[in-house]
């Protein structure tokens, strides 16, 4: 599986999209920058770009798209590692964003990136990727399945509940993240429900997986502590199924988000893409 | 000046539009209806709206787009009154959402806030709309604010760095208000210009008499502690031209404000809420 080139135009647009650090305010648009560019894998702005040419798109108009999805992204990372919230200390190895700049600064600095990038859709000149977007992060998405989230600590939750939550929290900015890309290229409404359902049980395996690996990571490797969700006593996958119970769930999820992509057509990276989510589990 | 009508117009607007009490997450949208039913003048919305009609606009499609703004200035209020930030306890003599609900419910309501009001801006099928607002509110605007005002707490400042906190801070939502209302009546780029003129001024105006009701005032009436910006030391118009001289600056740009609008139009209630502004500060 390929996508060390998008990557890479991801981060050369990043920075050229984000605000310099020499421009006021400066101690915002470092907190920015900092947050923005402490790594990761930049996995819903790749997802965009290949939902896009995987649709037949071919111009550069994606890139803002593709990075506004990362922005979000990370302000929610930056308020979720906040102390009110999950209160981490180090995020992909450095510390967070609040350990560095002070909370109320990480708080304006996740708040900014919000507002910019729906500055970052609104370039799109698309109203339905403003509107596919805000619905995927607000109390019908990535917002609920953090207040669910962080509900659920330290109680007993039903299978259901915990699907809700993950599906929430994690799958539904990745599966916004194929939409948008595949809305930018104009897909047709079958290229769309297949991508979407490649995305539901993609993302829905994704945050499995991150369970497991919560449990049976090394601390090294994911740059945070492992047991981090253990300790906040957090609804998991293996709290409620066991390790190898999760891994059979998202094992099968894998199978159904591959078989959700229509036949004939090159969904090599999406293929691929799924096989090394559930490998990860290892 | 009447805005009674449009004020309740928008109550009523932002009850239907906002998820309700027992949709889930329960808590989370509890939160924000506390917030946002928290009382207030309604003023963007309302701004909105008459800029609406004042540009000749005359159906009802305005009201989930002035909802928006109302919405994004709640959001603001209730990050800003985190212990992280001002640390407030009361608003408008309510205890604020952190104080109610916990602080990450705070933090989440007003991110779930923030991104419903891009959903609503969506709603009016404009994305000039969303850039707009976008805009006004991130590093160009509100946040950048936000920041230039914490960081100015206990230092010395000049009088341009306190104006640009100002204009962030206040006076760039109020002119988007006013200015989304106008576009959505496809006003000229001439009444834009006016509107917008009156807007700068009269939304500075609006915030230095803030500034002067908060040593002046009276803790009752404002529903908040008064004398909370020299507890924080934060930079003011009294502070540094004393009362009288914020006063008279703010005298003037009421008067810069009227100036602004075209003559032989109904300018009355722009005039009016002129003149209410700076009586406010007797």
């Amino acid at each position: 599986m390929r996508w060390e080139r998008e990557r890479r135009a991801v981060e050369r647009w990043l920075d050229k999209l984000l605000p310099g650090e020499n421009v006021e305010p400066t101690t915002l648009h470092r907190a920015m920058r900092y947050s923005v560019f402490a790594g990761g894998k930049r996995l819903r702005p790749v997802l965009a770009i290949k939902a896009y040419r995987w649709a037949g798109g071919r111009s550069r108009r994606i890139y803002p798209v593709a990075c506004a999805l990362e922005l979000i992204h990370t302000y929610s990372l930056i308020h979720d590692d906040l102390p009110a919230m999950d209160n981490d200390d180090l995020r992909r190895g450095k510390p967070t964003c609040h350990k560095a700049f002070g909370e109320a600064m990480a708080i304006l600095a996740g708040d900014a990136l919000h507002a910019f990038a729906f500055e970052l859709l609104a370039r799109s000149r698309r109203i339905e990727i403003v509107r596919e977007v805000a619905a995927a992060i607000g109390t019908k998405g990535l917002v609920a399945g953090q207040v669910a989230d962080m509900e659920s600590e330290g109680k007993d939750i039903t299978a259901d509940y915990l699907r809700y939550i993950h599906e929430n929290k994690t799958a539904a900015l990745i599966t916004a993240s194929l939409r948008v890309g595949a809305m930018m290229a104009d897909a047709t409404t079958r290229e769309l429900h297949s991508i979407t359902g490649y995305g539901e049980a993609m993302g829905l395996a994704f945050q499995i997986v991150d369970d497991i690996l919560d449990v049976k990571g090394e601390t090294k490797k994911l740059g945070k502590p492992v047991g981090s969700d253990a300790e906040l006593d957090k609804a998991t996958y293996p709290k409620l199924y066991g390790v190898d119970g999760s891994y059979k769930i998202a094992s099968e999820l894998i199978a159904n988000a591959k078989a959700a992509l229509p036949t004939r057509r090159d969904n090599r990276f999406f293929y691929d893409l799924a096989d090394f989510i559930i490998e990860r589990a290892y």
